[in-house]
C-alpha cells in the first residue's frame, strides 16, 4: 500500500484478535455446558464473565473508534465487526443463562449438536482475524466460505428441532421455552455468518 | 444534472429492479399458497426458488457495491435498499416455510388477507423501482404513499387477528404458531414500508 | 470551535429536546397506567397520541436532515439518536396496547417497577437532552451512567420475572402473553441505553 504520512493504529487489530480469543473460550464453555449436564451451573457462570470481559473489550474499542482519527479501516465497518462480535458473545452466554432460568432438565440433542456448530464457525473467526492485518481477499475467503457453510448445516439442524417440537402432544410450556431456546442458538449462528461477511465486505473495500 | 467526468454505473437500477421482479413473482406464489391451500407444497418450493434466486441477486449487488467506486446514490443506502428487498422476500419465504413446518391444516381469514396487503405493497414496489432512476420526488412520492397506507391496512388487520387469537379458551400451541405467522407477515409488511422510506430518503437526498 | 463560515443548524437540538418532552410524558402516562389500574384504557389512548406525535416529530427530523447540508454532527449520529428515541416511544406505546389487546386483568408487581425504571431513564433522558448542544464529555457522561445502571435493574427485575412466569404449574397462555410484556419492557429499558450510548459516542467524537 505504499508510503503513508499517518500510520494506521495497528492495535484496532489486537483488541480483534483478543475479543475473537474471547469468543473461542466461550463457545468451549457452551459446548461443555450442553455435553455435560452437571457442568451447567459452573459454565454458565464462567460464560456470565466472559461476556463481562467481552463487554468491556467492546467498550474499548468503541470509545478508540470515537477518539481515533484515522482507522484501519471504514469506521462503520469496525462498529459493525465489534457489535456482531459481541452478539455471538451474548447469544451464548443468553443460551447458559436461559436454561437456568427454565429449570431445563435435560438438554436436547440438537441443542447439543448446534452449540459444536457455533464452536466450529467460533473456530473459523479465530483463525481468519489474524489474516485480517493483510487485507487479502484469497488469505480470508476460505474462512468466511466455511462459516457460511456451518450456518447452512446449523440452519438444517433447527428446522428439523423445529418442526420436532410441535410433533405429538407436546407440552406448551416445554414448546415456549425452546422455541426460545432454538432461536438464540439461530442468532448466534446467524450472527457467526455476519461476522463473516463483514469481513469479505471490509477486505474486498480494502484489498 | 449535467456534465459528469466519470459516468456512474446505471447497472445497479437494473439489478434493483430484477430484484422488484423476483419479489412481484414470490408476492404472487404467496397469495397462491394461502388462498389455495391445495397447492401450499408447491408454491413453498417455488418461493424457495425464488428466495434463492432473491440471494443470488443480493450477493452480487453487495459484491458490485464493494467493487464501485462511484455509486449512482449513497453506499450506504444502495446497502440500505438491498437489505430491505431481501428482508421482504426472506419474510415471503418463512411464511410458507412455517405453514409446512407447523403443518398448519387451515390458513385463517386475516392471514390470506394480509398475503394480499403484502402482495399489493410489492406490486407498488415493482412499479416505483423505475422511476427511481430520474431522482424527482413528486414522481415517487404516491407510490411511497400507497406502500405505507397499505402498511396500516395490515397493522389493523393483524392487531385485530391477534387480540382473536386470545380470545374463548384458546389452544396454547395454535396461539404459539399463529402468533409467529402473524408476527413474520407483519414484519413483511414493515419491511416493505422500510423499502419506501428508503427510496423517499435517496429520492429527496438526491433530486 | 471557533470561527464558523456556514452557521451550524441549531434547530436540530430543539426537536431532539422536543421529542425527549414527548418521551417524558409518556413515561408518565405508562406508569400511571401501570399502577392504576382503572386508568388504562384512557392512558392507552393517551399514549397512542403521544406517539403520533412523536411520529410526527421523527418524521420532521428525517425530512429536515435529509435538506440539510451541514448538520451539527454526523448524519448517521443523529440518525441513530432519532431512532432510538423514536423506538423508545413505540415500546412505552405498545406495552399499554398490548395490555389491552390481551385483555389484562391484574399488572405483575414486577411490571410497574419496570415501568418506573424506564420513567426514571426517560427522565435522565430529558436532562441530558439539553447538554447536547454544549459538547462537553464530563457535561453529559453522568446522565449516561445513570441510564447504564438503571438498564442494568431493569434487567436484574426482569430476569426473576421472567424465571418466576415458568415456576409453579404456569398457564401456558399467561406464559405467552406476559413473556411478550417481559420482552417489550426489557427493549424499551434497552432502547433507552442505546439513546445514552449514542449521545456519548456523538460527544465523544465532537468534544
Amino acid at each position: 500500500m505504499g508510503f503513508r504520512l499517518i500510520p494506521k493504529d495497528e492495535s484496532f487489530f489486537d483488541l480483534f484478535e483478543q475479543q475473537a480469543k474471547i469468543l473461542l473460550d466461550a463457545s468451549g464453555v457452551l459446548v461443555e455446558a450442553t455435553e455435560r449436564f452437571e457442568t451447567l451451573a459452573a459454565n454458565a457462570k464462567r460464560l456470565e464473565r466472559l461476556e463481562h470481559d467481552g463487554d468491556q473489550l467492546t467498550h474499548e474499542l468503541m470509545a478508540k473508534l470515537n477518539r481515533t482519527f484515522i482507522t484501519p479501516f471504514d469506521r462503520e465497518d469496525i462498529h459493525q465487526l465489534v457489535s456482531s462480535l459481541d452478539d455471538v458473545l451474548d447469544l451464548m452466554e443468553a443460551v447458559t443463562e436461559r436454561f437456568i432460568l427454565f429449570k431445563i432438565q435435560q438438554i436436547m440433542p440438537t441443542a447439543k449438536e448446534i452449540a459444536k456448530v457455533i464452536q466450529q464457525q467460533v473456530q473459523e473467526i479465530h483463525r481468519v482475524m489474524p489474516r485480517l492485518r493483510h487485507m487479502k481477499h484469497a488469505d480470508v475467503m476460505p474462512y468466511c466460505i466455511e462459516i457460511n457453510r456451518l450456518e447452512n448445516v446449523g440452519d438444517r439442524l433447527l428446522r428439523d428441532a423445529f418442526a420436532a417440537l410441535f410433533d405429538g402432544s407436546p407440552d406448551p410450556i416445554a414448546v415456549i421455552k425452546w422455541r426460545e431456546l432454538y432461536e438464540l442458538l439461530e442468532m448466534a449462528t446467524d450472527k457467526c455468518e455476519d461476522v463473516a461477511n463483514t469481513i469479505e465486505g471490509i477486505v474486498l473495500k480494502n484489498a
